[in-house]
């Protein structure tokens, strides 16, 4: 019997950077206020030009400045980066982290029928005749999910992001596991996340082969405490108590565009 | 049979920020007396303005000054964090660490209960009967407990903080653990601490979505030797030695609010 | 029977070095413009005369330039490391991590026949007419793949560079796998990589006594989305799933010669 | 049958504070001759009016200075970092590591007895007899130990400190090994440390609950070497090689008080 | 039947300091000319005078310098490292990393031998006698390898330096493996060295009680490839493969001391 691929089908969307800054407040304290409003407008007109950019006051001393940008490119995002290192805010920021990463839609119900079918067709994994009913799928699945694959940044009052790996463990391997076995749990996962679909936005991306964690996962709230209630509840179905691996969690607040000035002028929004 | 929910009824109280700073004495002292004067006489105004609020000098090198906030809301908590960015002592301060997280109160005895009587009923977790019979225990009990869900912060003249984890590892995996099993270990762990309840105050936080640890535990003692007996004898009891992962220690002496001037003038209190 | 050697046969070419650095744009941008623009030229004369370097703009906050050299020594990797260093540009450059490793390509079909062949004859390992005909191969192969060994590096917008190891686990330990078992998980490594090779360009260098990681992987292509799906794919391939150890990932896009000093001007290109 | 605790009885003495510094000799040098003399003169009496405070010279780039301090209580460690932060010396020093801990006497021994003594008379675990029985034990044993609990800093003219962990591994774990075959273990690992007691004197610390390990271990020798003989030779005992967890290593040579002003100075001593 | 120690006898030679400091060139190449070379002439003067000590330019961004010194004790490594930083030279320098340890030969085949003849003579480990008797053979050894033991620093024009430890996992643990078991592992490990022997010279030092990893490793050659084919031979061999732990790596080439002064004015040598 032919072996199906254990890769499951993603779609691929919007290019998405987070990234996080100290300000360095004693010396922008210090600027004359002329010149610190000044560089607070241009900054401010600048985030206000991006059509898909958003800032966040991050709580704790992991940054005090989140700005997470979505793109159509790479290069977009390289000149967003490229630009903002230009103004006179930037010389006051301090780089303390960043992700770069891409809206990803995992498609494994899909990959299983698709494969499926295919295999039935007596059609083989690797030929072209697969890549192009792969293919199928991938265009048609795109054009159906395009607002998910490209979405505007959700107006939620507060931004909890994360990376984390699936395990490669001695015993316990995501990616040796069988891939109904993964749909299954990814499945049930996905069961919890519907539940709290009214209260909280979730964005996942990808970005294997672009930093250093296997996905990156953005949610939107207003209200924060169910950033809690969601993960922990999660973190006892089967793919996350087994196979998660976090890394570091950054808590944003929404700095709306119409305030940002007065944020940098150190008033609370 | 209905499968029951594994993660346990919590409840969330004030929100909490602990903030760890190196202060940068050289330059502090480099001010001029009045300057200095004055600088340290706006933060203790600050401070005795925040009715949750306490600083605590800390031992070693990962801080001199440790803040701790309790606040009714995550924007309490980011309103604060931006007005003290704001002040002239900021200036000479470098943020070595934080800690972002909920006053919670695991009731992993009434989660048995609740979940048992409301299955019992026929309900099924999940529905809308389910989550209105869980809610009704949370309205009760966090009206039951109000006074240590939003506590103050107790008076004790030293605080140790840490943040930690339950294992989730390839034998050993606290979250795929049954909640009969949990709940023993947890009413065991929760024996000896029961024992110590004279000498030391222990605030548990939860931070699972708002940093990097599951959970920050805080305990307030005037003889700082009772925390290593507790913490010791804890080691022992199952839940820690098998399932524990701590994180980083924090020692402070707490500086009483009146006192704040003289210390940062370099007197020792 | 005698024991053939566990090690693979393996060929080197070009000694490379990446340099990552982050620019302190703050400091560069106060620079009188005369001053700038003869430092950004200094650098872009120096940049075309060396052969085999090229320049990139990184993604996120691991550095903010990525030079890559390929040099025919160590020697002339040092002097080119140190004449960098001399440059008024070098003065606004952070390091902010770096690669050194040589082109490698590990021969396990041919190994696996040259040892077979050897022992046939009755040749024992470690002796000088064992040595001599591994050296006949890798002279003979050396010369076969001279435009592999000493590649130029390739023109495309992208690059995706990070350094790998093969774990040595308790129980998982690629090292003392047999040799025709990891010769088989590579072949099939290898035909993923084939699939893709119209869209991406892949350079292997062995970094073992160079550097704190085992291998660097520095892959090349136009769309950077090739790199996520072909990294993807293979991490379910045996020898990665089971045996990879990932370092961090570096994304750059490509400064073209001519632009470089654009680019430091602040320009996007 | 009564479950005895597990927790072994301890003693505890003199709180210890272990700071390591580097030094900013650049800085340092720049300083007017006189300003330096007097800044070093100031230091050299802090240092020769704490009783039980002494300094070394660190080898390797850890840092420069480590000072270490015996106190009677932790108010009394507070105070002097805080004295020493007021010093002008202290404006040159970049604090790099610190340990904070107690002296520690783990009495395994004595707990078998006393357990088994007080469950013999019928005395349960968790009572007022049972407590009132092993401060009985605690108080006697202090008095009787009082020189090591309280000890002065050994003359000798090398320090090494590292502070360490018992391992709690998934299978691996010392703190679910049965208290007698604990007990066995240590006794073996103190018989050798009993054969190297005429070359180095050994002083435990606890720092459970204080900082990041759970011991620290400060030897102190005339000849460095036998710092290495005796903790190669414990490597191989079974508390050493099955359940210790080192953390870094420190190596100081004792700067005699009388000559810290020609060390500060650049002499070498 | 008497248990024979399981620690094999070493002998022990020059004590040894690498240092590793990157450079701030921006500073440096501010200095007044006539200042930078009174400086560079001031360091290469004292680099001359020092016997045992070499400088390395190191490739990467782990450091520019790294110099290594052989000294006859602590005492006196203490005392180079006292004087560098008296040096102008070092107001430039930023320490990176070090490795402090001490030139060790394991006598794995002797203290087998040692151990049973001991043993055999009815004298039992511990005794003084045992001990004359182990010190009988210290004391031959080390005469006949005092060149071993108080090397040179060779004149190769490369070095790679790596600290190591022996594992100490759940299931594969160095320090349980038997007296003879270890002997033949290191005994094959050597046998790879030895075909080596003519183009690359190894030093090995013991670091147990003197820095974060139990040995380094000093290969000097004048070819870096053969590193490379050392290193990846080893890796397969039963010590390597299952039991070695590498810390980061550092490849040096050597700035011959009549070029250090060039070296710092920029010049490549």
């Amino acid at each position: 019997m032919v072996e199906l691929p254990a890769v499951p089908i993603t779609l691929e969307g919007s290019c998405v950077l987070h990234q996080m800054f100290h300000i360095d407040w004693a010396s922008w304290k210090k600027l004359a206020p002329e010149a610190r409003q000044a560089a607070a407008k241009e900054f401010s007109t600048l985030l206000a030009g991006w059509e898909h950019s958003a800032a966040y006051s991050l709580l704790g001393h992991k940054g005090d400045l989140l700005l997470l940008h979505f793109r159509p490119s790479f290069a977009d995002l390289d000149r967003t980066q490229h630009q903002l290192a230009q103004t006179t805010l930037h010389d006051f920021l301090r780089p303390s982290n960043s992700y770069l990463s891409v809206v990803e839609l995992g498609l494994y119900e899909s990959s299983a029928k698709t494969y499926g079918a295919l295999a039935q067709q007596g059609i083989e994994p690797g030929t072209a005749e697969w890549d192009a009913g792969v293919r199928e799928v991938v265009d048609r699945q795109s054009r159906a999910m395009s607002q998910r694959l490209y979405p505007a940044i959700p107006d939620a009052r507060y931004l909890c992001f994360y990376p984390m790996d699936r395990k490669r463990g001695e015993q316990v391997n995501w990616y040796t596991e069988p891939m109904n076995s993964r749909q299954q749990m990814m499945h049930e996962h996905g069961m919890i996340g519907r539940r709290y679909a009214d209260q909280v936005r979730q964005i996942i991306t990808g970005s294997i082969g672009f930093d250093d964690w296997e996905w990156g996962v953005d949610l939107f709230a207003d209200d924060p405490l169910v950033f809690k209630k969601l993960i922990y509840e999660m973190r006892f179905d089967r793919v996350s108590a087994i196979y998660a691996l976090f890394g570091p969690f950054f808590l944003g607040q929404r700095i709306p565009a119409a305030s940002i000035e007065a944020w940098l002028a150190g008033q609370s929004v």
